[in-house]
């Protein structure tokens, strides 16, 4: 995630990391350059005298096209957004889940393995946003750094793990019911704890949707097609009144289209680390630290700082 | 579902496999050879000298399309949204039952009996998306496939019912009521199981709703009739300023109004097994890994992989 | 609800049953013949000479029309899909107190009056949606149908009724009392079931609000006046471009203007018995074969079946 | 509220109560004086000649509005909508309330001073939504009206309370403790009952959070300033081609924009008791009769009836 | 947030305080200076003679912009509507818990020492929404003022703390489960109470998503820089028709559009304290207020008054 700090708008207006730019200038090249290889085919050999299109047709098409490219910028944000929220509800499930386990498990009684035992817990709720960063983003090889948060044994058991986040909510549920096989909850409050579990496999599951169901294809398909034919089309449709000016409103035009297409690609695939996706480890981190300091720990880690402006 | 993979801009641009061209390649043909037809006409015969249609009401009428065929792709897509979000819940809901049953039924007992009934009651919940595709997709024939996660005389019992997904949970509350008079779970952690049950009912309902329910039948007839009449009345309106490129003009625009009408109509009903529709068979494979590997069982089927770039 | 079944395209060009074309053919013939004087007396008496007005406000005016009708027929379709979800959920609330009774209320008893008293709750349930269908489409009268559900006095007390869905919800509440006293029900499951009786509660309250609360007056007045000027004044502004054309294009436009605010109009009311409506009396036909079907009934009705294509 | 019971088409058309024409006369009057004075004066003394502007600027600004109006309507809308789904949800936790009331407090017990204890419950449950009513609409001084629904000494503390519903909601609370303590109620019986008394306080949260924050003042503001420049700029945009029509359709188009803008306001607040507001009154009156249905009681009051056509 | 109370249509069209035109006039001076050098270069010297742009590219790219500004303010008032949505949630979960307190902690026991103790649980609620307001707005340094609240040993350990808001949870969770360990709360209450921490975790965690998640930078860059474009360019293409009143219609439409932008800064981060922003202050004391009286205290503070019409 870009970070900004009420920079001024000219700032938007120039600024070159995080923008589109980087996926299209290809595609927009190679427009621009045939517009004007038409201009100049035109200006010079009269190429489409009597055979200009008028700009009719690129009106009717042009509502088409604002809708189609309104309810892609909206699905793609609206993907975004959720995926923000389901991050958002894992950072509120890891603080309750905290809380629920000083205040429920064995509450009041001052014993020290119980206490050792509550860490062990909410060590492992630590964990597993970790562990959730690593399976949206493909780095499952970095899953040694668990080890900061679990045993040895149960890292090892990790390893052979398919799908790690889930097997550390199991570990969770395991580690609750031998608490409560001690007398150390009551059955109601199981259920309390259960539930906060059954939130984590929720968000786990609804991320997954997110990253796993691109928008369908033939959307895809149909949107590239009528941009495509639009932005190439359109020199012949404003060559005879623009003249020189063709490839400049062609360039416009073209930036304007396949940015917004663009700009749906980057952003409907939200936990990638591209420089608009969501900063996942530095709310990694801001559930540590929360954490951490609710186990009356000292040393807290710093929160996430941003690296040349983006929050990975 | 097609499966895209990171594949470049020009490739969705060509594809041919998955668009939905092939729906619409009929009456494509049909409105441009009119239009061809029209053109000849008019450049060879003057056949509508001083009766051509100004632009005008094209203008006018394409407020209303946009505004309709914005609409029509809207509650397409969120009718497939909320398919997708339907199975997702469904993975959760059988995670979820999944540890519900390995930590709140008889928890903690090392009896081999014990295990068994949780390995039971595990297989009836990975029996139920199997079951619930099956009756999405209409392939009720293959209701023999279920004979790997239940019973003979259950499967036997199955093949009576006319709602298979209902009867397999009738079968999960009988054996959990079974489980609980055994005094194995406490009525409370009974009220949680029985909640995930809850939650299975209500995502069958759920995708029982999307299935029969289509878009209602006037929205349907009003917006082809106005697709139609605009598609077909277009040349009267562009035959004097385009001339010979009219039969381009309506190519792009009614490949543009079909096409979306047609995306709408593939992407509405999300359970089928057409190439945009949901991959619910590799949904079901996912949930069976997930809960297998929960149960400890060491050989794991393989994740199911695209065919021809389509996951089924 | 008007059954499709893979009709092709043409089928919904041509229909003639569920079209909104019933509704406004009064009003567009009207309009359409005001069109047609107004051309003839231009050609033939240049009534309009020096006096026309240009097509300029028919464009300006266009933008608010298209977004007052988007507006219409989204909201309508929102009433219209909520309402489906609303008869959905009752589907899923019935299926799943069908469970709950079968299985937490003396469950694992043998006793065939505790079975008796079971099938006396599962019909209650039965009767739910008939009553809320009753009290929906005003079918008070058939109160008499409910006989086969409730015994003739629970029948003669539903009659002295003015509420009659949230009586029935009342009547399970005191038999599931009467189990809870009996010591049939544990405290904990009661709850389970009367969270279930609550949401049929919000069904029918959610069923009643679209059913009472119109879109608002003035929102009906402000688009019908817009959309009646626009129509009439039409012909004004294209008789110079397009003369003898002119009822050709008012025919086009006011037919979509006028359909789409019909089509409005049918919508969004979704419980009553036009084409487009909800198929209430089908779902109830589910419900009841699925209820009995739990019951162990040997004997099921059959499914609803369309009658001239449309579920009622 | 106006009710409407199958009015013709017309009907709308030329109503005059309840449309927004009462709050826009004179801002219309105003705007449409201006456009007849400018176009006499162009026409009597050539004001404009050479310094009329083109209808350009509007075309391009005619998006921009477009867009805004429509935010408007549906932001009024959605505002509308969200407090008559609280209402309904108002009507569904009463009825659930007294359900509740009715089997779990001490239920099955023939006692009288028991059936006392639940009457005053749910009569204290039917003064809710008669007190939040008067919060809403600033009827305080109507509290004596609760006369009909708590004891003297309650409706004195009342008297004295600044948020009478919450302390409804509280009186309640007291009541339920009492009963739990002469065990009356089982604990998690009484968590169902303190749940419901949950919705109420959520429900007159939701309904002040809509009456008491206006749509942000500076979007107002911007529409305002646009709308009225346009209104006023358009006789300079259209005078030339339209000539004495110039006032006619400034009227029109002003209408559609100011009646737009007029509509939002009305409906943005929705319990007031303008036409267009919901029928709190005859809400609560539905409230009374379902609830005093369920207490036996013979004598109900009847439905509330519109008045000159308008239910308030 | 700005309180207007009936203030007429003109108020608001001239109103100076709380407009967007602080943020942009300098961008807008810029831009419409530059319109006013190119009109008159035009004018004396003919500048642009046979240079000039058409208006076509406007139309074609008024599509676009119209739609991704309609984008920016549906976001936009999303994110200050759910914000608002938080803090109302908030108010009612207070009520809630003081609710809560009153009856289920050690109800109807009438002993002073357990008075105290629910005073005490209620007056950290009353400090959540203070501690949440200054973690938003950044004003940490006035964590002294909490000391209303708390006793003198809690405000020293939410010195210590990050995360003040989610330490008095965690205060308030200990002091629950003190009453629970002297047999003050049922099991089945305290979940109750329980869920209703959870509830202010969960708010918590919504406000901080909102404040610290912009807009995607790419689409704000993507849309300052059409925006811009689009306003600079606009003098070449309305230059011929428009003459003189070229920089009036540049001032006009930059006005619209730099607006709604700025609109969308303002009010997308709504818990600042800003004009526009929401009045968190006056929500902190409205709680106050009605929890004290909850408490039965006698000296009530006011509720908050708008400064110069502005509610902080």
């Amino acid at each position: 995630m870009i970070v900004t700090n009420g920079e001024s708008w000219l700032h938007f207006v120039f600024a070159a990391r995080g923008t589109t730019l980087a996926r299209i200038w290809r595609r927009l090249t190679l427009n621009v350059s045939f517009a004007l290889v038409m201009t100049l085919g035109h200006m010079t050999y009269g190429w489409l005298d009597g055979r200009d299109v008028t700009p009719l047709p690129f009106t009717l098409i042009g509502f088409v096209l604002g809708i189609f490219l309104g309810f892609r910028i909206n699905t793609a944000y609206d993907r975004y957004w959720e995926g923000r929220r389901l991050w958002g509800q894992l950072v509120n499930t890891c603080r309750t889940l905290a809380r629920q386990t000083q205040t429920l498990v064995g509450a009041g009684l001052g014993d020290a393995a119980l206490a050792e035992r509550r860490r062990r817990l909410v060590y492992l709720v630590m964990a597993f946003p970790h562990a959730l960063r690593m399976r949206l983003r493909g780095e499952e090889a970095m899953v040694g750094d668990l080890a900061a948060f679990v045993t040895p044994t149960e890292l090892e058991q990790l390893m052979g793990e398919r799908n790690r986040p889930n097997a550390l909510v199991q570990r969770m549920a395991e580690q609750l019911d031998e608490a409560y096989r001690a007398e150390l909850i009551h059955p109601m409050h199981l259920s309390l704890l259960h539930q906060s579990l059954t939130a984590l496999t929720d968000i786990q599951g609804g991320c997954e949707r997110i990253a796993n169901t691109p928008i369908p294809f033939a959307y895809q398909v149909l949107l590239r097609r009528i941009v495509g034919s639009y932005c190439y089309a359109l020199p012949f449709g404003v060559l005879s009144p623009l003249g020189l000016m063709t490839p400049v409103v062609v360039l416009m035009m073209s930036y304007a289209f396949y940015g917004l297409d663009a700009l749906g690609d980057e952003i409907q695939d939200p936990f990638g680390s591209d420089p608009n996706d969501l900063p996942l480890s530095a709310l990694c981190r801001t559930i540590e630290i929360d954490l951490r300091q609710r186990l009356g720990e000292a040393e807290l880690p710093e929160p996430a700082q941003p690296h040349h402006g983006q929050l990975l």
